[in-house]
């Protein structure tokens, strides 16, 4: 039996392939794990079933056997540690690219639904003009002290690593947002994650079952 | 050669124990690790050698050897890797109690400096009151999940693990908010954490340290 996660029954993105789901196919094609889907409606998100796998009613989770873990950077995590190739052999390098796991997740992403919060639900409110620059400035300053960091480094710390995976992933929700080209080594970084084989065919498998005719639109 | 780590010259809450290196004291204290503190000014953590430590320029850091880290996510994970007592035995509840790390870091803490920044650096704007309780209500959504999820028992997954470290680590910064009250079971769980005496080690190590009589005002 191979894992099973969930993903939106349709991603509201309709397949740019920003939910979280598309991390974990990701992590789960580097390593050449098969898995299964399993759709969530909205719904059925905030539901006592889907909630004993996650307490936050989101997506995605993983099952496997008698194991169930919930967010992408636990699920990410468990997977690199099942699996060679995503993270260092040396236990100094192990322990840095996990830091930059939690960099990603704890640091650099916040802002961001931050920023689509205002952008997307606050919009309409009078305040909006006058705090979107603030609250896209909080960003730059996290995105300026990862640009300087990176430098003209391919990944954060050797070789690529599922800190790289998660921090690409994660940077990836600025694709449309014009603030990564401010950064133009941040940009040619995410290209570089998004050119990764793995991660197209994750895409790919994401794109199709956003797409897919059978789902709710 | 203990390990170091580093802490505000002198924090910013004057020793109530808000800062990130209190959880890692924390760990420290909980699996019986010396470590020395180095104080960091302001004006330093933003320079090159600071950064070099922690490319954010924040603090805590930890260096041990050959090996430096940043973030108290990834320094917690590493001490409780380390040691035994922080988490469980076995692999699927190892993997359960790191993923309730990351929930505490990327679900649970990204809401509260939110309303932190609403609190303190936009009172003054127009938005303030208007504003302010749509922060708070995203906040209560997800210290509703958490409150849930917990129920009546003790600890998130079993026994006291790095996962309800972080977890009351990242809580306490609502102590004084008010808005923990409005959930009596995970008021209680932030106590329990805090009654352990670990934890009170830690509290008055932080404590001495910021009232100390050389630190800067």
């Amino acid at each position: 039996m191979p894992p099973t996660i969930t993903a939106f029954e349709r991603s509201p993105d309709g397949g740019q392939g920003q939910a979280r789901d598309t991390r974990v196919r990701w992590v789960l094609e580097e390593v050449g794990q098969h898995y299964e889907v399993r759709p969530v409606a909205f719904a059925a998100m905030k539901e006592p079933a889907h909630r004993a796998l996650n307490p936050f009613g989101q997506i995605p989770t993983y099952e496997d056997r008698a194991l169930a873990l919930f967010g992408s950077g636990a699920i990410v995590l468990h997977i690199a540690e099942l699996h060679p190739g995503l993270l260092p052999d040396d236990a100094n390098g192990r322990a840095r690219a996990i830091s930059w796991m939690f960099a990603a997740l704890s640091t650099i992403e916040p802002p961001i639904p931050e920023r689509e919060t205002a952008m997307l639900l606050e919009r309409d409110r009078p305040w909006h003009e006058q705090r979107l620059p603030l609250v896209e400035e909080r960003l730059r300053g996290r995105l300026s002290d990862l640009s300087r960091r990176l430098g003209d480094a391919e990944w954060l710390d050797g070789s690529f690593s599922a800190g790289d995976l998660v921090m690409v992933g994660v940077l990836r929700r600025l694709n449309r947002s014009g603030l990564l080209e401010e950064y133009p080594n941040l940009a040619a970084y995410v290209l570089r994650g998004e050119a990764r084989p793995a991660f197209k065919r994750a895409f790919e498998c994401q794109l199709a079952f956003n797409t897919r005719k059978d789902a709710a639109p």
